[in-house]
């Protein structure tokens, strides 16, 4: 396209109510604009890259079978009282009523319409397995939409929904769609993680989520620099590996620590490292009493792990002063296992330290040197803590490191839920009806465009992923009303660019170079040619990628070959 | 695809409620399910027609310089207010309030939107023209959704709307537009007519309606049969022709019709042509007098033409039993232009009538050979009745021919409508703010499905145009599960069509062949071809045609040749 007829609505501020780096970009490169409020309208330049998602998420569906389909945006509020889930469902669902008084609701999701249409449709288990899918418009009314199209209220999903005689071919489908979504997530050019996703309200069956990995990302990932394995930080479990290496046991002895309450204060005062250190929390058990958790200095307890193990309340509930007292004889910052008046229940790693710090329980008084099983009895010990970078991949592949994601995914083996509720049977093969075992599969379109810009851009803009970018090549002339040569040779080398299916946005406005730069690098355009009169005297043209600041000075002979082979041969 | 990937959702009954035939159809060959009234689910070999649609308007849009935008769906009370459709817009506006009380719509159409995003963004003349379009879901609350797609209430548009700085700039695009439209219905292989359309209402800017042609449509088109000529049968004018046969004058007679009163009676007892006689029909004046209308009996008058004449009463009232009896001193049925004690209108054509069958005004008797200015003052003529087949075209070019239309596209100059209301300025060279001139230009796309069928079906189901089957070629195997060569060159085939970019549907059902066939000229495939041993021996697959019931035997090595010329040389 020639920016004359393509025009930019790129913006020089950082709009002041952008909180993140995606929305600030995507306002500034003139991607979208906001309608009112968690409401955008995509702009032609966004609007390409979105069509870019979509076509890639709609091949590999396509590819792994699935049939798309197209549902209304607007259901009947009768489909949602069978699920129940008119009630369940809070105000994120937009509910209105038609001119003759029925209740409806703008689609957030369509597990209701795509049952009842199987209901109807799919007969016999000769039908099944069928994974049907959509691209489409939801509306979830968010209390607080913010953060641009990552969380606004009206965005494009790709839903897909799969339907089975049994929970064995439930699980074919989830493999191929986890396999799809990775294929998807690749050809985006995105660095994520497929993570196992935590599953315990909605009955156990599996669901992962899939994470662009980004800092700004909601979300703490834990995953393995060696293998597939990924979680969130809070359901990363950390397996028990008994201690290997037997100390001499040194004597215990009280030492004064009257100002070093925390393991940071105590650890310098004592030159020892925090990982030698035993932390106590204490806690409400379900009888009512205390008990001590008791942590390794440089760990974290995980509340999502101590809440699981049955003595302890749920949700979690630490002591109070007064409960702490009596149970201590101190207060916070000298507690520590040993005379403690209490059940003790110990993370993993903590009953592996010998000679080990912790409070005396005796204000401004920490015991050094300390020891299970001869000062105190080793403790019950659990998965306490929160998993760590350096910590093993639970999965005994590699080492774990930590990072924040921007869920973009989720696919969910839903078994029974709805098709029970909506009475959605088939006949199996010996003409019996059975309820349908059901599969779901989402994907955040619109929001997948803002997670790849938070992983891709710098200060000069964002940086796309080749196959996500608006356009692949810039076509930047140097004064191009004055010099006759370089309008010549840019006509020429944009019609044989696009001649050879290669996107070009070509310069044609005339402007600054400083000007033209900025924009370019702005909205993001991984390859960019400059053609001037120094150049072309030189025979060459002025190569620049995106993703560094070398610049190439390449021959008139070989520029077309060169952005092919960059091109064409990645996609 | 093959159908055991891609299932058939065929139906041999005609669903009961399905009114018209491309309502039937569509349920029939599995291409849409009802949700609720008003909103149907596209399944998958309806959506890929759908698709196809959809994307040759891009293809012709884009070509035509419009810039694809996509806006949100829902939109903000405020917009509509400032443009006083909040309050204008009837029911069919679906209308709700988020979960903060704002209130907001499902948009039926987006100008408010459109402008408010140019007004922010469009700050110069030098931005201008700008044509934006997008292809989204909308919603009409129409209080009886009828006809499946065809009146649904959730349905898909492309609606563009462009901005000017005036009124000839708005004119080309206006030219550009109505050139695409030509373009994507040719392209879709339709029989259609760009309608003047009646644009009183909106102050008289030009708009044309696109219709297809079809028994089933709404509306009557009169168009030329040599030239672009289309308009509205209601909106249609029909020029004065002086008369260039002068007649010799008989003498006029009274003749007893004691039970003849209508025009057909009179011309079957008088043996003469409706053509020679003239009707009155008495309307009310703006005064609270009669008027009497004087029509060519062949002719029919068009009440909106006769309301657009000052004196006449709009809307146009005809007078009752008493005014007529003091009008003709007789009753409807013998009444006639000569004696009549009240002004007399005629139509251009009634005035070229000599030696002609009217009323006498006495009942039970008519004249005959009465004629104007003779008999009766020759009264003042206007442009009274509807054009109709053989009529010459108002463009002075062929004849006009009167078929039904469904209206799948409208293109209007809006003016400043809403560009005035909503404050959406410009700098002009001058440096002068300057209101907006606008356009706007919408294709129903869901519609077109239905109107294509429409147009192209027979007993055996839909017949699609090429451009928009859901696939090129149906593959049909006898006996595939026992014969192996069959099951080979079919597999073979389906490659080979696949390789060449043909879109083949493998029936791979193993399906009775009276089955397969039906199936397949339900939902309309152009192209099938059937291989079976019998043909196989011989060297032959037999080749028919949705169009035509010829059975062709062609020869293996000629068969991949045959539809790629069929098919691509087409495209």
């Amino acid at each position: 396209m020639r920016i004359s007829q393509f025009p930019l609505y790129t913006l020089k501020e950082v709009p002041a109510d952008a909180e993140i780096v995606s929305h600030q970009l995507m306002l500034r490169a003139g991607m979208i604009r906001k309608l009112t409020s968690g409401m955008y309208t995509w702009l032609p330049i966004g609007l390409r890259v979105l069509r870019k998602v979509e076509n890639i998420i709609r091949e590999e569906m396509d590819h792994a079978g699935a049939l798309e389909l197209l549902m209304p945006s607007v259901q009947p509020a009768e489909l949602w009282q069978e699920s129940k889930r008119w009630d369940q469902y809070g105000p994120e669902l937009l509910r209105f009523k038609d001119r003759h008084e029925r209740s409806f609701c703008y689609g957030p999701t369509h597990e209701e319409v795509i049952t009842d249409l199987v209901r109807r449709e799919i007969r016999s288990y000769k039908q099944l397995p069928i994974n049907f899918y959509q691209i489409q418009t939801k509306f979830r009314d968010e209390i607080r939409p913010r953060f641009g199209i990552m969380r606004a209220r009206e965005f494009i999903m790709k839903d897909a929904y799969s339907f089975h005689e049994n929970h064995a071919c439930l699980q074919e489908t989830y493999a191929k769609m986890h396999q799809a979504y990775t294929n998807i997530f690749t050809r985006l050019g995105l660095q994520f993680r497929a993570v196992e996703a935590d599953t315990g309200s909605i009955g156990g069956n599996a669901s992962h989520e899939f994470h662009v990995l980004a800092d700004s990302g909601e979300d703490a990932i834990a995953f393995s620099d060696q293998s597939d394995y990924a979680a969130n930080v809070e359901l990363a479990p950390v397996h028990f590996q008994p201690a290997n290496v037997k100390q001499e046991l040194k004597p215990i002895e009280k030492v004064a620590t009257p100002k070093q309450k925390t393991i940071e204060e105590i650890s310098q005062k004592l030159k020892v490292e925090s990982a030698h250190c035993i932390k106590i929390l204490l806690v409400k058990a379900t009888d009512g009493e205390v008990i001590a958790l008791a942590i390794r200095g440089d760990h974290e307890l995980n509340p999502v792990k101590a809440e699981k193990i049955e003595s302890i309340q749920s949700p979690l509930t630490f002591a109070n002063d007064e409960e702490i007292n009596s149970v201590t004889g101190c207060s916070a910052g000298f507690i520590g296992p040993i005379n403690l008046n209490c059940r003790i229940i110990a993370d993993h790693a903590a009953v592996n330290v010998q000679n080990f710090v912790c409070g005396a329980n005796e204000i401004g008084f920490h015991f050094i040197n300390a020891n299970w099983e001869r000062d105190v009895p080793t403790p019950e010990h659990f998965d306490l803590r929160k998993i760590q970078p350096g910590d093993p991949s639970p999965d005994g592949n590699g080492t774990i490191q930590v990072r924040r994601g921007i869920e973009v995914g989720h696919i969910f083996q839903l078994g029974d839920k709805y098709s029970r509720e909506l009475n959605a049977n088939v006949l199996d093969q010996d003409g019996r009806e059975k309820i349908l075992t059901m599969g779901c599969y989402g994907i955040g379109v619109t929001r997948v465009v803002a997670a790849t810009i938070e992983q891709n851009y710098d200060d000069h803009g964002i940086a796309w992923p080749l196959p996500l970018a608006p356009f692949q090549v810039s076509l930047i002339p140097i004064n191009l009303d004055k010099s006759s040569a370089v309008a010549e040779y840019c006509e020429e080398l944009y019609l044989q660019l696009q001649h050879l299916g290669i996107e070009v946005l070509f310069d044609d406005r005339n402007a600054r170079p400083g000007m033209m730069f900025a924009d370019h690098e702005l909205i993001g355009i991984p390859h960019r040619v400059v053609i001037s009169d120094r150049g072309l005297k030189a025979g060459t043209v002025e190569y620049k990628s995106r993703s560094n600041d070398e610049v190439l000075h390449i021959s008139l002979v070989k520029i077309k070959d060169y952005l092919r082979s960059a091109i064409i041969s990645t996609e």
